[in-house]
């Protein structure tokens, strides 16, 4: 049987892994299973990343350069050539499912890669797919490429549906621990998947379904969506009430059951917590069900960098300032601590309005250094260096990203006015008060 | 100085506390301070209550009798006399504060409370608050109270806010071992407070204001309220895609991060979750602004026991029956898991749609032999023996509080339809299936 030669291969590991889209996720993931003694091709339709990848060099800030030359030296190649896919034993499917400018699903990137792939499907192959998306998508959309090639799902052709759950900048846990659920169109396709994925990685969660494992995903980040949404509008709230809402969470989450502490932030952003609800909210419209959470938290998240701008000017004003022609500076443009990553930055949003508003933007993110180019945001910025003059010359500090790496002592004490809204420096401020000392310099919002 | 007095006398023990409202919250609270060593007085407009409890005989079923006659023997004494006021050292206020028909917040009993012992303040006091209540209470209701007495909050007399955690059936924690959020109205309140507190309990958390404490507990309730009001719609989209929720949370729950599981249900019930939340959006009316996030989770929570009739009507209507006539057993009425407290039970609603739809209603909860007298519900039932038999008897079952006391295996074999609102027998449902056989008669709901 089909299954049975499958296994065995995954067992000796003679099995040949094929990673299609070599991103975020793809190359941890790559990285994991060549780790294991695996042969992996790497596939992608980005020439320079694959030249890169080949070359030895890694894209990515948390996996360094000599893991990927380690890689090259044996069992790992990266290439364009979607016609190697008669090659793989697996293909494990990595690619973005961003949403459109109307916050809907868009599969572009699935629905090409299995164009491109197909052709080359053969007997005894395993698909699965990493990617986010909404329930179905497995069984609705990648199921009739397979079919079309004649082959029999469950019978000579293993089909899987396994989210990633990458979390860049992670210290204690990577993709080897981190559990990983699987789903599979027959129960023969999720041994196949179990088989795999159970060779490098330490634990497996079989669900009943795709269908079950691609709601797992969702549901996870929208709980994140949701609970990051709701302390944002409390935070609002305890503004109103002159409360400090980062006291008022970490006092609540002394509370040694039934609390999990979010904070509030200016608000949310990386590929996943913005982006992946929406596409149960695009799903459920197809039953008549309009997901209210969903779309209360996106509206919140999605206000907080204008919330933040707001808070400047109102600061600002107080100075008898305004917010056109002041030098702000935004500390932390990565989208969350202790990352590169760039992708749906609320800091962008933020330095956006303020360019809008006439104010005269600068930035300092060590691990930004240079703007990227991104789809639909210019700006023609480098990190400035953060030193007490170089505080002490801007008339705002917008402290959006709170990096390990910056001094939040001399921030405190040069910078002329501090928007902090992360609550970083909280704590600095309650020593200061004790002290009896003044620093009304620092603004949360 | 008043303070250094106060501290004496609660250092050597020889401080009298005065509990006010002997309840879920004070009782425990009197036993855990008795513990400790001091003398207490209860205070309680409930004769009966008092009475009970001179008597040696526990209101509660997680304080046995036993525990009240130690406490009787020695160093306790309830009364229905608040003049005794004068008696105590602290007063810890610990009355409902309940909502209105409006879903608005009576403080009712805080404020009869207050005009009957105000009367006995005296110097060297101290004056704390358990009840939720919305930020600036104490400040703004409490206050006035003393200072009509002329007494000097900070100097002479000490008031504090410091919200009660009790988390009755819990297993893990009590009164001493859950630690205890205190704001003082001036640093000396605070200090006062934090020395009668920590002298039995564990673990003391001061933040900067009453109004700050008094936000903490509301957004410990607030957190709570909305990740079950998420949980709640997501069971109704996953229902529409034939998705079991309890399946997929109980996967994401494998997340080793990012990711607390909360569990759909009939509702939500007891006298802190669908109450408390509600004060934060009354108070931040005051200031404009629309608390979306509670009035959402709220609405949803609310539409819940609908939902398990609706479902209810959906089964038996696949069985060619009506809900009218059906006969309907409902399993396990108090609000949640091994507690016999009847407060804002969800499973009283989804009984009276059941009698409102023309169902013959029984229920079988060993926690409430006979249906309580309720201010706002009426039913003439005594909890009914759960055999063979008897399952056998109903058209339906609908298991809206999973109590450990029950044989849920009896319950699966011999009822002849299970409505399970808490994903109680899925494990033995997923056991069937893998074992081929039929569990036609369980419904998630």
């Amino acid at each position: 049987m089909a299954i049975d030669a499958f296994l065995a291969k995954v067992k000796d590991k003679s099995a040949k892994i094929g990673i299609f889209g070599l991103g975020y996720v793809g190359i941890p993931l790559a990285h994991t299973i060549h780790e294991a003694g695996f042969p992996v091709l790497g596939v992608d339709i980005d020439g320079q990343r694959v030249a890169e990848l080949n070359a030895g060099r890694s894209p990515i800030k948390h996996i360094p350069s000599q893991v990927v030359q380690g890689m090259v030296d044996e069992r790992f190649e990266a290439t364009e050539d979607f016609s190697r896919t008669a090659e793989c034993d697996a293909l494990l499917i990595c690619v973005p499912t961003p949403l459109n400018k109307y916050r809907e699903p868009d599969l572009g990137a699935v629905e090409s890669t299995m164009q491109a792939m197909s052709p080359y499907f053969r007997e005894g192959q395993l698909l699965a797919l990493e990617s986010t998306t909404w329930p179905g998508t497995t069984d609705e959309v990648l199921k009739p490429y397979v079919e079309e090639r004649g082959l029999t799902i469950g019978e000579n052709f293993f089909l899987c549906y396994s989210p990633e759950r990458e979390d860049p900048g992670n210290p204690s846990f990577n993709t080897q621990t981190i559990p990983k659920v699987i789903g599979g169109d027959t129960l023969a396709c999720r041994a196949a998947g179990e088989a795999v994925y159970g060779s490098f990685i330490d634990r497996i969660v079989a669900v009943s379904s795709t269908r079950a494992a691609e709601m797992v995903k969702l549901v996870e980040n929208i709980h994140r969506s949701v609970n990051i949404g709701l302390v944002n509008e409390l935070k609002k709230v305890a503004h109103a009430m002159d409360l400090d809402i980062f006291e008022v969470i970490d006092a609540a989450a002394t509370k040694p059951f039934g609390f999990t502490a979010y904070y509030p932030g200016p608000g949310i952003g990386g590929h996943c917590i913005p982006i992946d609800p929406f596409y149960l909210t695009w799903k459920a419209r197809e039953f008549g069900l309009h997901t209210r959470f969903i779309e209360l938290a996106g509206e919140i998240n999605a206000s907080m960098p204008q919330y933040v701008v707001d808070r400047t000017v109102a600061a600002l004003n107080q100075r008898g300032k305004a917010l056109s022609g002041a030098k702000v500076l935004c500390l932390g443009i990565a989208y969350k601590r202790d990352v590169d990553d760039m992708r749906e930055s609320p800091s962008v949003f933020v330095m956006e309005i303020l360019r809008d508003w006439g104010a005269d933007v600068a930035y300092h993110d060590t691990n930004v250094p240079v703007f990227p180019k991104m789809r639909e945001h210019h700006f023609e910025l480098s990190s400035v260096p953060l030193t007490a003059d170089s505080l002490a010359s801007y008339d705002a500090v917008l402290l959006l990203t709170d990096h390990n790496d910056v001094d939040y002592d001399m921030v405190r004490k040069h910078a002329a006015l501090v928007i902090d809204s992360r609550g970083r420096l909280r704590a600095a401020q309650q020593a200061d008060v004790a002290k009896n000392q003044a620093t009304d310099n620092i603004v949360v919002a």
